[in-house]
């Protein structure tokens, strides 16, 4: 399983918390006898749930936090406001060298202003980026800006670009991974200002394999391992992704219900069908990494249940073992 | 049929003008007795076409431009060197009430500088915008801006609403049609700058219907008649609704292709999936409209051939009987 993890879990964060978290907190780690999850939370609440569901794993244990920050809180006020809160606790065990990495599913506006507050950022990287995974034809790809940034400057996509890159060489072991700026056409002139500016920046880039522009419509079936774009961008990628396949399958699925013909033909179908669906649920990859931050803190999904959570555990300590904050530090160049 | 309309058709604009463009013309002119077709181009080589297809209507007639813009020339320079070009000449027709309107599935970016500093904008409107029709469950939705202006300003945004309102109650008879703006949560404090500050614009227009945000992953069954962003967001959204639709169609495919009781499954449903994609097929609206120009401009797809050029002539013909123009010009308050 590699070497030891210590990973601080916000018990109380997510649609499900705390029943699932702990679930997938008990499953993850009765799988990875070197990782120590650190669920924090309400400690009688949490206590409860280990002894009704008969958890007592010494790879388990539990910190308290009296609060907690709810999904609707405003971000900055709820970290500023809410330091008993469980995210804001989890985040200050990283903080203090008590947890390699952390996890929440909650509040992912505080989750962004806490990690970059608490844990901090590295030296040289001016804003931290989401970086979800989405499955293409030729495999995963990782979207940066996937969600935390919304009005971006060209130096920001220029240094998520280089932590996309190192994120996708060492998660996923891609030599070189191909780096592309997601436009609204082929050529270099095309794109609002933000992209023009910052393809100027990439093309300086001798270490990354800067492939230039990504038409959105050909996303799904990308070169592209790293696609770099603002928040706002990455989100709407993101979003039409989930939203368009989601109506099609349905669509396709009334269609097949309408007929005794095709209703036969839906059965005789279904297995391959499901495989397709399958590359193409983003859930499978667990959870989204925020690059350039001192230690690795991942987003779950707010309606994570505990085979999710169980995902997102084995990405985040795979982000430690594979030293992705280390190798950030290395390839991010520092302003003088 | 309705009222007499004229309309300018480059008839050397698009991947395969001019013989697709002329056949197009021709089998929409026989269709529609009130329209005259005034085909913009190379006399020679279109009478030729003419000749050679035995096409001799009295509502089709041949005006000529020896020039020709491609579509790598770069727009702006491109409209002001070739003023003898089948789309700058068509334009012209449109400028001195020669024609109604004016059709081209030539060069976009030329043709969206040529109209408004050719046939010009209405007045009260800063900046026109492109309309095209996107397909959701609820209908027919119109995404402005979804081409044009990639910087863009909150104000514009505004404009563009009440044209894209104005449009889809003209255009579709939706009684005040519903406009929310493509935005990445559903709570007013999200979105970029620009998102936020048009949010409050919106808010304050009582003649609009505005309900609010749209995230993205709900558009294809959004309850919104009239989705507003800037064009950089527009054609993302546009070219993920095509790229994510045909990668799922084409999975789907080879899966059920990949076994014998799967192909036959996949005979039984092909008559029900054809439907179904059909109905998300984008090309059956013919060409995105210019809201914002003296007389109606319109884009066809460059790929368009003699079936979608038949189409786009309808729907520009619909635009000029439907008073497009004249209910912007109403409806756009004139700043002082």
């Amino acid at each position: 399983m590699g070497n030891k993890v210590t990973i601080a879990l916000d018990a109380f964060g997510g649609d499900n918390a705390p029943l699932e978290i702990v679930k997938g907190a008990a499953e993850y780690a009765g799988t990875d006898p070197g990782s120590h999850i650190i669920l924090v939370g309400k400690k009688d609440v949490l206590n409860d749930i280990l002894k009704e569901n008969d958890i007592g794993l010494s790879n388990l244990s539990v910190y308290n936090a009296d609060d907690v920050i709810e999904t609707t809180e405003h971000p900055v006020k709820a970290i500023r406001a809410k330091k008993d809160s469980s995210m804001v606790k989890a985040l200050e065990l990283v903080k203090h060298g008590e947890a390699d990495a952390m996890l929440s599913a909650g509040n992912s506006g505080a989750l962004l202003v806490g990690a970059q507050t608490i844990v901090g950022r590295i030296r040289g990287v001016d804003r931290a980026c989401l970086a979800p995974i989405v499955p293409t034809l030729k495999g995963p790809a990782v979207i940066v800006d996937g969600g935390a940034n919304v009005d971006a400057r060209a130096e920001w996509l220029r240094q998520w670009a280089i932590m996309g890159s190192v994120y996708m060489e060492k998660m996923f072991s891609i030599n070189s991974p191909a780096v592309g700026i997601i436009n609204i056409g082929a050529e270099e002139e095309k794109g609002n200002k933000l992209v023009q500016d910052t393809f100027a920046l990439l093309k300086e880039e001798k270490d990354l394999n800067f492939i230039g522009s990504v038409e959105a419509r050909d996303i799904p079936e990308s070169q592209a391992d790293v696609m770099v774009c603002d928040a706002f961008v990455g989100n709407v990628v993101l979003k039409m992704y989930e939203g368009v396949a989601k109506t099609l399958v349905s669509e396709i699925k009334k269609a097949i219900m309408s007929g005794t013909a095709s209703k036969i033909g839906g059965m005789l179908i279904k297995k391959s069908l499901k495989g397709v669906l399958s590359t193409y649920n983003p859930a499978k990859y667990g959870g989204a990494t925020l690059l350039g931050t001192k230690s690795p803190v991942v987003k779950g999904h707010g309606n994570s249940e505990a085979e999710q959570i169980k995902i997102a555990l084995e990405h985040t300590a795979t982000t430690v073992r594979k030293n992705i904050v280390a190798n950030i530090a290395e390839n991010i160049d520092i302003a003088e």
